[in-house]
């Protein structure tokens, strides 16, 4: 018995009807590697750009762009996003809220006190090190360390641990970020 | 102000503690286009082999394969598939189990007497033309035609809708089968 | 050793910077059976107020109603949808577009000649009964029978498949239907 | 024009070919808050059994258990675990594998020469106080804080983090687990 299994053995009749099979139709809700990787370095990038803005216009303009970062890049138009930044304190620890982030980020809400803004410390660099990625399909997970380089040269690293989910526009979105100091024994 | 965001740039002391980003490790439960692709062509392949296995040892023999596809190939230990197989009717249209299954794909089960086995019916050919495939992360469908060819050469094409999720053990597992034979008006 | 593991007790500071476990934010994006009930009632509905709105208003009235239906039921705006109607034909069984689905459900469209409305059809009923449910986590899938009664009283019934996902506003969108005539042995 | 919509009000024929809405066989991979909470507990008693084991049983019944522990509630069958508990230091801070995070639960492997083993410490209470949770379909997310009581009644309080699957079985993994003191300002 002859077995041919070919996709592109079509009868005649079908290969009119239907698409070759490399160009169908295809919807991909899926998340790959690459998108991580694509959200961590502009993550990083955006953080950059974050203190560029501040130095050339000032905190009106690190805050409208920090406000245009987090409405692209984290989730909170789909409910609370579990962010634990690097630098809060109890009872702020935890940022569920649009506004709890902007405050993190740049600072100047006086309902967020103790924030003073982590994009405007004049970092340099920001470059990310995963120790591993977890794929769930709908949701994919990274943990690694995050370094920080700043104006002196010297580089702060954390452990972080970030969860994207896909949009409806294809867009990988944060909703779960924690981010630590490394722990330092006495 | 200099921006590197080149995630291979590491300090020295990270590059020594974590893997390179190339090698990093990775779960991976997200369903690609090649997986599905291959998932369909494996379906086929063993609707061929069972009929072979019927030629050759009979029908204990396609009855052994078809057991042991529907263990690999369906989700029936995950709890009931949806299988809307091309010729059954009412009351047993759906094989929500796997003897269900198995009798339509071999037949001889009393309990299924309307069933005379689907594969057994001397196929030579079995060949899918995809008219989309939808990925949602998790699970993913494809919807369009399976042909398959009789000994005497003539073609049975079928309207098929597959959907699959991926098992802990990273293998796609068909969780909704819909077949029907083409409308025909009268 | 006295284990308490209550989720009550919490010490006093944690409790006022926290919230109580009743009143955690939440974010879910997974799918009930509930919702999954709610959409095939709905398309049911829709279904009949499509005729409905024909009969009061035409066919220009009907047309304005499916496309809102199919913009707010459908996935379109996701990519192709997996859409095999139960009654069109070659070379133009799959409706993976929005065009497709409209001249389906209310005819009128030259590029889909043999369209003549499916949903004009004047139904006086429309009822589902699943046969199984698979709930993979972002999508949902459905198989069972269809009933529409027609004004003359005569039930046609029909084999259906459907599968969800939850789009970004929370609302399950129809990614895959495949609907077809019960098989009729010869 | 008349609509009925009940899903029970089947013609008698389908009644008898499909069961009933209310028993219609059901797969559901997606998460529920509610097995969260459960996954959560669950996690805590564990972290106390192990340390009764220990006190009863010394070293080898704490890892016994630990290792049934980690078996049972971590997903490192799956693949690497994205596990930065809250007292590792670089360059072992994370553990990918699963003798890594039985070494920082138990101790005892020289091939992680600082664990002394946290689940060792004496915890006489363990509760679980969230933030937010994040239910992306077939993972969840939790955030917020785990406070530990010891044997003086010190309570030590974290922020944590984690991320569950649900495997074949139906059962909630941990694949993602961030831990970390809290902030201290200098």
């Amino acid at each position: 018995m002859k077995k041919s299994l070919s996709l592109l053995a079509l009868p005649a009749m079908l290969a009119a009807a239907l698409p070759a099979q490399a160009e169908v139709p295809l919807a991909n809700r899926a998340i790959t590697q690459a998108e991580v990787l694509a959200a961590q370095n502009g993550w990083c990038k955006a953080l950059l750009d974050i203190g560029a803005a501040h130095a050339s216009g000032g905190q009106a303009a690190a805050k409208a762009l920090a406000e245009k970062v987090i409405d692209t890049a984290y989730g909170y138009q789909m409910g609370p996003v579990l962010f634990k930044p690097t630098l809060t304190v109890a009872p702020q620890t935890f940022r569920t809220t649009k506004a709890g982030a902007l405050a993190y980020f740049v600072g100047g809400d006086p309902a967020f006190p103790k924030d003073d803004g982590f994009a405007l410390k004049g970092w340099t660099r920001c470059e990310v090190s995963n120790s591993a990625i977890f794929i769930a399909g709908d949701s994919a997970s990274t943990q690694g360390n995050v370094s920080f380089t700043g104006k002196d040269g010297k580089v702060t690293t954390v452990d972080k641990t970030w969860s994207y989910v896909k949009d409806d526009a294809g867009r990988l979105r944060i909703v779960v970020h924690h981010s630590s100091l490394p722990y330092a024994p006495r």
